[in-house]
């Protein structure tokens, strides 16, 4: 073990990274939802002035990166690296948003988990002296996301009550070596956890063993319990997988007073009927960038426990008989170093 | 710029990381190939055993982990963290292969460059403080990347000179903070480069703009010239490729004097026909863990550049009518420090 690890996945940055700027993007229905003061633009076309809804979604990554470099008063050539991923196969959303961006990129694929994967390397390689400003991007749209991993969207499938609805939305955060906060305090890298569940319509339940996993290594890691946290945060876990990892801990004689899930925020539950909730890497990504950050730097929470999800499945795998590995990564994000 | 960084791309590590082992697998016609004595197990079964193609893409990304930590007389739980990626839709090669080794799992997409992007990843990780050990894992499998990017393998659709053989092959490196070498001495982090080819049967002059631009970088960050390598090979060119990007370099007035690509080597060009080479991830990632690390212990070479590239498209990319962004990764390799 490294003096920089606590325990076996979580490592206490020395001098940790400031958020120095962080941006949103929604479409049609989350401007519906009870987040919609939070989206930094909310797009009611989803084709986003393109003619196919993978290149909407390419251009939701853009726009989110060059808002954000905006808000920090920084151009493309300050930053040292770009972290980024989405759901599309070979991960076109990420590589044709950023093509011209001219940054040094990593690409990365977490599933939904990949704002917490993209934000850990980040906060990693700047604590690591590598970097002195990264960005960490992800995006997912709900179009794109149908007809790749379930039918057309044209076809009007019938979902189950399990199911949940993939955000259309991007997020980006900007860190630096020094800045005014929230800071990434604590980075814990999840194991791929996989249960047997191969019903790919309910994500919360495959997910669930990770968030559990990842979450239990960070608490055991860092010595702390989740009372310490003024929330704990997953990303889609939606409703079902939500109360799952709240009975895994309650068999621990664990309760987790301030526990919440992106999934669960996004969209009204009763308004919008999305089911179990929000998903997509977009969910947790526009959560974060907006709601919880801003929320960060008012003072509405000190210190919050983020910690998203992903489903490494594909279509293929479950057509193969396949069960659903899952994955989350935490990150600590406090006010105040 | 940050005090690592030589000039805005290219880290050069403080204390260089250092291959503790390494570890290749191929299939039927890589045992036919040049290098099947650099392999350390060469199937016949194109299978491995398993009753999918995907399966025995997870297969060889296990057994080459499983190797390489044998051969280097550690077990999983003494990596911590795993940096593996490789073709399929959402990456299931790496998530199902690699699911039951618990340990702390980055998924990366790079395409062919994976291997240049784990290794990279898992060198500053390492030499930033947060892992003394870590292991960078990736494959390709012929029969699944047809199926998922061009035509099922049964059709036997007639391919033109310029397309590439997807190696069926799997590549695995482990790194540590202290060892008998070969040393990870700098690392270069490629941009994503896109100059408008749109021949998915080209790949190789797709992604010569991203390995140009990398290795320029390189050169350029750290004062050094092509000369001063014994071995400058990129991943999965081919031999248009190839020409071009040593074109390019000539027009700049730079000669390439020991200039390579893997995707060269690995097959017989007269004997095999493989039209313009290999691709593939596991084509970069088999050369690198079997020919050259072995090269580089033996003393065939003292100083390695080696530049994995990736095409960054997808079909539904291509068939959107979209151009191809290409991505290059470069890392120097030395015997010793």
């Amino acid at each position: 073990m490294n003096d920089k690890h606590l325990g076996r996945q979580t490592v206490a940055l020395q001098d940790p990274p400031s958020v120095l700027a962080f941006s949103n993007i929604g479409g049609k229905f989350e401007s519906q939802g009870p987040l919609a003061g939070s989206f930094d633009e909310l797009e009611q076309d989803s084709f986003f002035g393109q003619k196919t809804w993978e290149k909407a979604e390419s251009v939701m990554q853009k726009r989110v990166l060059e808002r954000a470099l905006q808000k920090a008063g920084l151009q493309s050539s300050d930053l040292d690296y770009i972290f980024a991923g989405d759901l599309l196969n070979q991960c076109i959303g990420s590589s044709f948003g950023l093509r011209g961006s001219d940054i040094p990129f990593f690409g990365l694929y977490g599933a939904c988990s990949t704002m917490g994967e993209s934000l850990a390397l980040a906060a990693l390689i700047i604590d690591g002296g590598f970097a002195r400003k990264a960005a960490a991007v992800t995006s997912s749209h709900f179009c794109t996301a149908e007809r790749q991993y379930r039918m057309p969207v044209p076809y009007g499938s019938q979902r189950p009550p399990t199911a949940q609805w993939t955000a259309t939305a991007a997020g980006c955060t900007i860190l630096g070596d020094s800045g005014p906060g929230p800071y990434v305090t604590h980075v814990t890298c999840g194991k791929i956890v996989d249960k047997g569940i191969t019903d790919a319509n309910n994500m919360g339940a495959a997910m669930a063993p990770a968030a559990y996993d990842t979450l239990s290594a960070f608490f055991r890691d860092t010595g702390t319990a989740p009372g310490d946290y003024d929330l704990i945060i997953t990303g889609d876990l939606g409703e079902l997988g939500h109360s799952i990892v709240r009975d895994f801990f309650h068999q621990d004689g664990v309760d987790l007073p301030a526990f919440q899930d992106c999934g669960m925020l996004l969209y009204d539950r009763k308004a919008q009927d999305m089911h179990a909730g929000a998903s997509g890497c977009g969910c947790a990504a526009s959560v974060l960038n907006g709601y919880l950050l801003s929320g960060l730097r008012q003072g509405t929470w000190k210190r919050i426990l983020f910690a998203p999800t992903g489903a490494l499945l594909s279509p293929v795998s479950s057509c193969q008989g396949e069960s659903i590995p899952g994955i989350c990564h935490a990150l600590c994000l406090c006010a105040e170093k």
